[in-house]
């Protein structure tokens, strides 16, 4: 069978479209290069920024720059499109109307694994733009499940972590995410959604999966479903 | 100033294009998601093997594929082409006069590198197909520098690094890496290029950087020149 060409929609932010391509990559089951997925990366770094937008610090909105993109690659050949980042999602039924072919949803995708694990209680850790738009409430009631956020102070050392450090190219420590993982425990959440893509690069860069099981990264949760979806082998493990 | 916008001909091979997009952001300053380079990605895996048809093993020609993606990346608006793929370069003439955009030279580009450094001798360490070709050779003569390849046994263990360990997901070791160094010095070069993407990867996965700087990495070195290209600023230090 052909595998299908993923469109993959990104810049948003940069290096976590890098981080999600590596990704795809590392859970493919290849043992050459031509058993891997084809993929056409659009990593489109001038989008202007999500949050900024959806709070209102700014009027310059992402959407047509992303509804854009998505007429781009499929016009360009793709099969189905990706969107790795969760902020975004917000746009998503707009951008997915702007196109015929299939955009998956990260945020959907993330409950459904959360759900399958049992679940009941999440705790999400994502940029305000997410927070503010409840973008996971929304499809985790769906599923029946409870979405809680940081309280205020934890979710500024949240935004710290993404723009300070991870957007801006300076090193996360561990103990920073360890913080933000135990304050969503305290707050009695049985799984901790990693719900922004920045701090998948984080928890990925520090190893941090093993020591911290009841973490589910939205980015890994995306690729694993995009290999899926495009016709290609997971890898055993 | 409104930068370029770069395709990227990748999957030749497809992590290889990821670390190379990895670089190129790492490498540019940037203080925010927009200060970065727009890449469109093309990281067609699909490609049939360029070393298998350079050295007749295989009919299956990737010139082809390679010229239509260019072609497709140029009707997508892309301002200039790169390609990060030592092997491929063989053909970097065609793929060239397929589009109306330029196409840089990743073998120009470090050879220039190795010139800047005072270099006369190089070591070229890349796949069977780039040494038969004598890609690095070609180019070298016109800067007045001589390319010399490994012995038949050490390129049988170049050879095992790039298709048995790298582009099969499985590990290297520093110190397999070491010894091919070490012998491209026994042989006089007073520059060791990594001449294929693949032992880029290998190399940086390594942290080899600090403890041999007589290697040009060839990947690093396009991803500095696409930055300039484009228009961004490189990160100091």
């Amino acid at each position: 069978m052909q595998s299908k060409l993923v469109g993959v929609l990104g810049g948003v932010g940069p290096m976590a479209t890098v981080y999600f391509e590596q990704m795809v990559l590392e859970l493919t089951e290849a043992s050459c290069d031509q058993e891997h997925l084809n993929m056409l990366v659009y990593n489109h770094a001038a989008i202007p920024d999500r949050t900024a937008f959806l709070l209102g610090e700014s009027k310059r909105s992402p959407l047509f720059d992303m509804a854009q993109d998505a007429q781009m690659l499929a016009r360009a050949g793709c099969d189905f499109l990706v969107l790795p980042c969760n902020t975004a999602h917000f746009f998503h039924e707009h951008i997915q109307n702007a196109v015929s072919i299939p955009l998956l949803n990260i945020i959907e995708e993330t409950v459904k694994v959360c759900a399958a694990r049992g679940a009941r209680r999440i705790g999400v850790l994502a940029t305000a733009g997410t927070v503010v738009t409840d973008t996971y409430g929304l499809v985790s009631r769906r599923f029946g499940l409870e979405s809680v956020y940081p309280d205020a102070a934890t979710q500024k050392q949240v935004m710290a972590v993404i723009y300070d450090r991870i957007k801006a190219g300076k090193p996360v420590r561990a103990k920073e995410m360890a913080a933000l993982y135990a304050r969503m425990r305290e707050d009695d959440c049985d799984a901790i959604v990693l719900g922004c893509t920045e701090l998948s690069v984080a928890h990925r860069d520090l190893e941090l999966q093993a020591a911290h099981p009841d973490v589910v990264d939205s980015l890994e949760t995306l690729a694993r479903r995009t290999i899926e979806y495009a016709g290609k082998k997971l890898r055993a493990g």
